[in-house]
């Protein structure tokens, strides 16, 4: 945890936080911080700053909030398609989506996937929200990811995705495993203000879901010359995306 | 599992080859192979190339290894030096290595690590074998990353790693909290044959290591404005690396 994430229900007065359960134990127990010590807070969709550890007590930890410094979102609005992978693996893009300051995800059904996932409790938001948090705390990023959830593939591609905020040429990016263009030969100059990033299931997509993301403007990029688990691909291509963003500043 | 990885002691014949336990339940269960199909197939430190599934029995599968097309190897050395982290992060940092090609993995103490770690099990070859396998068979290599570990961290980086081949100019890395230039900055032209990566334990190296690390020749590079978990750095280190080394073609 390298940022306490202060949310709304924790407010006791203005300035003053009181947090409770894994959040306190950590606190105590972890940092080993007693009255009076300081440490990085972060309000919940709001500025970051520093809290002040004010009273420990049976109920929680009581932080006020001394100092807030402004906003900390990533400078790109990373919006993640991803083909519903097993829960274990999704608990996993869940953390790295709050930790890499991903804007949001969208979970889709895809051919190789399994249907059942989709009924999967991991997409209640009581169960995903405590991985985007912890991501979140990671990361030292304030804005939680939306998730949405589209039972249907098709309709997803061509109904939905053609109404998102416009992307801008070259910001639609599909990393495959055929031979493809690396992402530097695709990325639009200057580095758009947004990437849309779709990651098949394993096994990658099938040729009619490929030719309908292409449609839609997604464009085939090689990560490199590995068959990478769902979550390395998703770092890996969030690196690759920070990487290039930084080359065009 | 993208390629069915082949060992020495699997070998029945001079092209035959039983593998057995999860391997083979692999193979029948979630693959659902038959007698007379094919699959990717390699030779640990080997080539990889075809295999044909020439009986299915109590004992295990069968494979006839059919055409061998040569080695695959990631195209740069990759040393990744790491503060040891704990058990369960070790473990995914594995099979990472595996699945993206890396050469050496060197574990090594340090002053934010825990000392007990070091005494852990997965430190055990038996153990730790397993994770790098399924990291090659899942990332498509047949070369075993090797793993040693160091229980002194300036005798290792003072007296070690200057005998270890050389890098080059500007191919030693050290992925950094603290403002840094990125990689591109860095990383020297041509792209280097060999890359030393040193990840330091969660909450970044002591200003010691750091000052030892440097004068060993190590760079301080920023990956993105995140902070990572251990393992996804390393995901996202090699993913930049891969991206210029591609650019640098």
């Amino acid at each position: 945890m390298n940022l306490l994430l202060l949310l709304p229900s924790d407010k006791i007065t203005e300035d003053r936080y009181r947090v409770r359960g894994s959040q306190a134990d950590h606190i105590r127990d972890v940092l080993k911080l007693a009255q009076g010590d300081t440490l990085a807070v972060g309000l919940l969709h709001g500025p970051i700053g520093k809290g002040r550890l004010e009273s420990i007590d049976a109920e929680g930890v009581v932080i006020r909030v001394e100092e807030l410094t402004g906003p900390r979102t990533y400078p790109v609005n990373i919006d993640l398609v991803l083909a519903i992978p097993r829960p274990k693996t999704l608990r996993k893009v869940l953390m790295t989506c709050g930790m890499m300051g991903v804007r949001s995800l969208h979970v889709t059904r895809a051919y190789r996937t399994e249907k059942s996932y989709l009924l999967s409790p991991m997409l209640q938001p009581e169960n995903y929200t405590p991985y985007l948090l912890d991501g979140l705390a990671q990361g030292e990023f304030t804005r939680l990811p939306e998730v949405r959830v589209h039972h249907l593939f098709r309709p997803f591609v061509e109904d939905v995705i053609p109404v998102l905020p416009d992307y801008g040429r070259a910001s639609k990016l599909m990393p495959d495993l055929l031979p493809a263009e690396t992402m530097d030969a695709v990325v639009g100059k200057p580095f758009p203000a947004g990437v849309m990033l779709a990651i098949g299931p394993e096994g990658g997509w099938v040729p009619f879901e490929r030719e309908l993301l292409q449609r839609a403007g997604f464009i085939p990029v090689k990560l490199g010359p590995w068959t990478l688990r769902v979550e390395t691909a998703v770092a890996v291509a969030l690196g690759q995306i920070e990487l290039l963003r930084r080359m065009s500043e």
